[in-house]
């Protein structure tokens, strides 16, 4: 288990944005674990449409046997998103969402990127930062907890 | 214009939790400004349906003459929700996001909870940390942006 802080997240995400070599009008993040992500991209991009996906293929640690995907927002007004996540593991969740999503609006160009990726994934994000190899513990998952101090 | 960095919000969404006496089975951000705390609290209280509202009424740091709402989640199998967002400030953004939600799920019970809150607001949250009198530079908004060396 490794703790991921916040500002290696930020050195992160900064050099996710150097890599990401796309126009995009809206983004989508996996809920929850994209939503952090999505919301710093929406800033530094000043792209007001963020909307969230809800995708469960975990019980804390433990993969669920499929992947659960609701609540695809409304994206006919879009052209070209970027689908965001903090992690593709088995690549299942990230493949499915696109997947539903193309479906449902086939119009839609659709890019994804992730802080983490793991090489054994089945899907590959089209941007990522760092290859993932152990359970990544998030600032976001660890901070408002009183026996983390900063 | 003042700056709220990352360690000033981990102290005031730890005493938002010590103010939260309100049991929930979801998390509604209103997106963009609720997003990273409806994640942080979705962590915090093992709570994994967290959805996003679309809700627009700014640009830049003008108000727009409406506040438009958009993609609200399906809620039907929730029964009490609490509504994130990060600051009240006219406070027509959360009466109007509850407001449809309501009239979308009249059996939900719906709270709110913010960071910030204007007291001029004509609409008051649930929950909320601080009194705001000017404007907010979230690090959400200004820690990406490379002119910021932590």
């Amino acid at each position: 288990m490794r703790y991921y802080s916040y500002e290696e997240f930020i050195r992160d995400l900064k050099t996710l944005t150097k890599k990401i070599d796309f126009k995009f009008d809206a983004i989508v993040a996996i809920s929850r674990g994209g939503l952090t992500i999505a919301h710093f991209l929406g800033e530094y991009y000043n792209i007001r449409s963020v909307y969230a996906i809800s995708a469960i293929g975990y019980e804390d640690q433990k993969k669920l046997p499929c992947v659960t995907i609701g609540n695809i927002p409304d994206l006919s007004c879009h052209e070209r998103i970027l689908i965001v996540d903090e992690i593709v593991d088995s690549g299942e969740t990230l493949e499915r969402v696109i997947a539903q999503v193309k479906e449902k609006f086939p119009h839609l160009i659709c890019k994804s990127a992730v802080l983490f990726y793991k090489s054994s994934a089945k899907f590959q994000p089209d941007f990522f930062v760092q290859y993932a190899d152990e359970w990544i513990d998030f600032f976001w998952t660890r901070d408002l907890h009183d026996t983390y101090d900063r």
